[in-house]
């Protein structure tokens, strides 16, 4: 794709640089800023900006944060003795959106994955093990990603875990609702199969 | 979606706004831009600024470009008896992709569609009727999408050229190559049996 202008190919490129935004649609997405007027692509570009220099992480939880201490970690409506180990800021927000969690998280940045690079030491794992000590942490609830290298973070944390009378749990693997049985892999239905619960359970719940 | 900070939401708000664009993905895009160096965020906040703020239209043609007349009309090696009307700029460099057509543009910067109120006063109809008169232009080939706005607009600039001896043609309409004859609606198909071509052509060409 031959670009009329060098100011227009920097443009695209900078938003090809996004993930999953192809060539094409970067085009688009500069043709559709270049119709704006300039305020409007200023105010675009200095928000950005702004949210990259100015944002802060949580110093207890590692979640996005305004401030020093999140939003969630200072809200003494919740439960500070469950805390969710989660991959990412993202997961945060998916859980906060179920609207079923009351206690804290606590966001590691990532899972161990050897064959990336990430080491244990990469992770914020130390700052997990020293809320666990220090602020008489009842449970821990794994919510990661269920596959390798989710596993193998959860059991390098709970070995480190094993000393403390902490509840270590993590979120239930089995058939996703609306899935359809015939389709899910053998693993999972295995899984679900050893795992089942009573159905009263649903029933109430 | 609630979202832990302020300058994440005005960030995700400001992707949120371009076209294609949700919430979801425009926090998976902030998210990954929260990721990079602070260099590299400033680069594409500036990168695009500069872009909207410096880049120019061709006096001529209205094509984008880095002067005051692009590349495309300074080109001698190029037909400029020949002009080419589309609606934008993304028409350019579809057809200029295909390295087939040696002429210049003419990007009119929509098409008539009084529902959307954009009448021909809002269209760069009045460049296009000036050049026909001094250039000795030979011919204009209209390469509209095919529907009511752009035939709508064909048929007006039509009218006003019909003073003048130009040639004025349109792209071919038909049957899409790759296309499945039995998809096709009816009223491609009946243009297209309609405009049948000598075979002789296709061998040839």
């Amino acid at each position: 794709m031959q670009l009329p202008s060098v100011l227009l190919e920097n443009a695209v490129a900078e938003f090809a640089k996004l993930p999953g935004i192809g060539k094409k649609t970067a085009l688009r997405l500069v043709l559709h800023l270049l119709n704006k007027n300039e305020e409007e692509v200023k105010l675009f570009g200095d928000t950005i900006y702004t949210m990259r220099n100015s944002i802060k992480f949580c110093n207890r939880c590692f979640n996005i944060s305004d401030g020093d201490i999140c939003s969630i970690c200072s809200n003494s409506m919740r439960n500070q003795q469950i805390i969710c180990v989660v991959e990412n800021i993202r997961d945060v927000i998916a859980i906060e959106s179920t609207q079923q969690y009351n206690g804290v998280y606590h966001v590691l940045g990532g899972v161990i994955s050897p064959l990336d690079g990430i080491g244990p030491d990469k992770l914020n794992i130390n700052g997990l093990l020293s809320r666990v000590e220090n602020d008489q942490v009842e449970e821990i609830v794994f919510a990661l990603s269920p596959n390798i290298q989710g596993d193998t973070t959860i059991y390098y944390i709970q070995k480190k875990l094993q000393n403390t009378n902490c509840k270590i749990t993590t979120i239930a693997r089995g058939i996703a609702f609306g899935g359809e049985l015939e389709y899910a892999d053998e693993m999972t239905l295995a899984g679900s199969l050893q795992n089942r619960l009573p159905v009263q359970q649903y029933v109430n719940g």
